[in-house]
């Protein structure tokens, strides 16, 4: 591969301490984030953020597990969505400029990676302009691979410790194929130092066949779309590939976008980001009773945010002047993707098999990669179920479903969208510590 | 048929008028409301309120249609629900006492007729016991028609105008049998005084078969209940009727009940009522963009304000002393319910090539019954397609989809529950408004 330096931004976002900080090994310290701007006066956390090389390569702990977030796309950015959106401490208001603390942070469960996967996504970049064209599946996998392997020699304490990948939607591929890897790379090892625990995905993009059954019968019992463009997405869509479908199917792909006119499909029962949106903020603080009110705008603060220079030169990110500016998702990247399974079961199969906890999560309003989709692909593992379908429960109100199968654990969240932790950050991380517990979720 | 005096009262709202009052004539005086306890102070509409006997038999008026609504259940009032929560102009703040206004109150389209029925329900009443006992689908249609002309003896102004009809859940019963009755009944004359026009029905139990169908698939595909449940639902009740299932579909009924959990079926995404729901009173009004905040409690105020004597008095009701409380529902009523046809398909065909007008809508979140219940019902039908399934919009926002079928015209309310004027206020009164004038909703 005469590929050139691809190098992946990393943000580690590490557990609420009221410990006296401990003195972080020296060469961590070119990595660590003294403030961020417009951060609050409260933090009480570390945060690291830094390059790892992946072609050539290169931290202070709390005894906590180590979490991988990575978001999907393909193309799209972990410190955007996950870090600042769903599962970060930080969250940006409309000026920008400023942040604001996110309560239900993962951070308080565990410490949290963010990588900008692969090479071209977010602040990650690659010298060979090439690599953003060619995209895929197996690359995102090995590049992940090193970036780990990498990483880990600058913060050697989060070596030997438990780790877990979690993600969502199209990451719902690199999750277990890294998870994978991973697994290949140590068996056989006694005490290796990526110490892969289990992995978590949610709204994930899992077996194409069964994926697209669901997310068509979702759209026509939601309401979205016609009866005969579901008839006809079911007879020219059900064996093509996700990434890559057939004319035939695109047509009517088209055809079910347009039946279902402008609305937000990630989240179907909130209010789209437009002119009047933005009288909802803060609201979410003030009246905590209005749960439910989130800022459907997120993703324009992120664009500001990013961008400004202070904001980089503190994340130690765009040292070498990339020629585009931040983006929440990568067009090429996504556009040019190459290799694309389709389907994830048989690593599912191959994992489960090798003990690794595997957790799927669904925000059961989302129509992308909505919750038939996920049924249908978990039910077609065809695995022994421990406890059947039940409602779980968060301060004595359904907090969504589970379905306890051996091997593998599936939690719907109610009322959530594609981004679960986003809309529904409370339950969120109460599925979350669930998870590194593995205990079912609540039955009461 | 020896039964004794049943009395219904109806509730009637006329159009809000900047028109100088006319007199009104002086038989119709006795049922004019002059002022409801706990009213705001700009009222400028007329209401009456009285009892009409449907067996033995006893109105000023403005230039508009005539609508009769009524609620389902069977057993549930349509002044508890469809007046106080729905379109009516009147909404009941949290005190039991005081009231305010509905800002999309269906009487700025046209005159509406709250009916309690049948007899048993609400106010109405009947002297005979047994006839509580005895309820079903044909006394109801014969009884309502019985209302209805006499109640236009008392108020003759609403002779021959146009007369529609309108209701929701069960009253998908209720509505299209009175329909064929007052259809039936005035065929060949040529100035019917019920000049029926047409019918609008929401979330409306239609035909059993097709009903079951999508709702046990709405269950499954909103991750309501689990892959077995749906199954053995389909496999036991699939055949039966909605109002007498067998034993072993109620088995599996009470299964899929218990795996939904405490949710609200009525309403998927909105919060149940309890002890901390009454926070969130009057936000509406003072925080407008909050459209979708609205008041999970409104049926306990009902059961408050309508037991109060002095509102009783203003009302003409409960004349006679019933021996049991104003409920919102009556258990009895619906317990007992004798004939249920399992199918109004027929009917919808009859009325259809009577040339009589036929909308059917549905609150997408509603999992009583559900939107897959109405389409799958509705292409029962087989009628042949004017425009196929469309998003309709309202302020630039998609506000439901739809689709107008040679002779029915089907729309959805996009985040509506069961009581779709409830949780969706302004989209309903758009929808209402179309279906008067019989126009497709708006594409823009």
């Amino acid at each position: 591969m005469a590929r050139g330096l691809a190098a992946l931004l990393a943000l580690l976002v590490s557990v609420s301490v009221s410990l006296p900080a401990a003195a972080a090994p020296a060469d961590q310290e070119g990595d660590r984030i003294r403030e961020l701007p417009g951060q609050p006066p409260n933090v009480d956390f570390s945060h690291y953020s830094g390059y790892v090389t992946v072609n050539q390569a290169r931290g202070r702990a709390l005894f906590y597990w180590l979490v991988l977030w990575l978001n999907g796309g393909p193309g799209c950015s972990s410190v955007g969505y996950g870090a600042s959106e769903e599962v970060g401490p930080f969250r940006i208001r409309p000026d920008g400029k400023t942040l604001y603390l996110n309560k239900h942070s993962w951070n308080k469960a565990a410490n949290l990676l963010f990588l900008e996967s692969p090479a071209g996504v977010g602040f990650s970049y690659s010298n060979t302009t090439m690599d953003l064209y060619t995209g895929g599946d197996a690359k995102t996998a090995l590049d992940a691979y090193a970036f780990l392997v990498n990483w880990l020699e600058r913060f050697p304490q989060y070596k030997y410790r438990e780790f877990y990948i979690a993600g969502e939607s199209y990451a719902g591929h690199y999750v277990p194929q890294l998870a994978k890897l991973i697994y290949e790379k140590s068996k056989g090892i006694q005490n290796p130092a990526i110490n892969l625990k289990g992995f978590v995905v949610g709204n994930a993009v899992t077996d194409d066949y069964n994926d697209y059954l669901g997310t068509f019968e979702y759209w026509w019992s939601h309401g979205l779309i016609s009866d005969s463009t579901y008839h006809n997405l079911k007879k020219t869509c059900l064996f093509d590939s996700s990434e890559h479908p057939s004319p035939e199917c695109v047509k009517n792909l088209n055809l079910a976008s347009s039946e279902e006119g402008n609305i937000d499909p990630y989240s179907l029962y909130t209010k789209p980001c437009n002119s009047s949106a933005s009288l909802k903020l803060g609201l979410g603080g003030r009246y905590p009773w209005l749960s439910r009110a989130y800022d459907p705008c997120t993703e324009r603060y992120s664009n500001i945010y990013y961008n400004l220079p202070e904001v980089q030169t503190a994340l130690h990110a765009n040292t070498t002047g990339i020629k585009y500016p931040w983006k929440t998702c990568s067009d090429i990247v996504g556009s040019y993707w190459a290799d694309s399974p389709r389907s994830m079961l048989p690593i599912y199969h191959e994992l489960i098999a090798a003990g690794i906890r595997i957790w799927v999560f669904s925000g059961d309003t989302d129509a992308v990669v909505p919750i038939t989709a996920t049924r249908y692909s978990i039910s077609a593992l065809k695995l022994p179920t421990l406890m059947n379908w039940y409602p779980w429960y968060d301060h004595g109100k359904v907090g969504g479903w589970s379905q306890v199968y051996k091997g593998l654990t599936l939690v719907t969240v109610a009322g959530a969208g594609h981004e679960v932790p986003l809309h529904r950050p409370r339950q969120a991380l109460i599925l979350f510590r669930h998870f590194l517990k593995d205990t079912p979720m609540p039955t009461q």
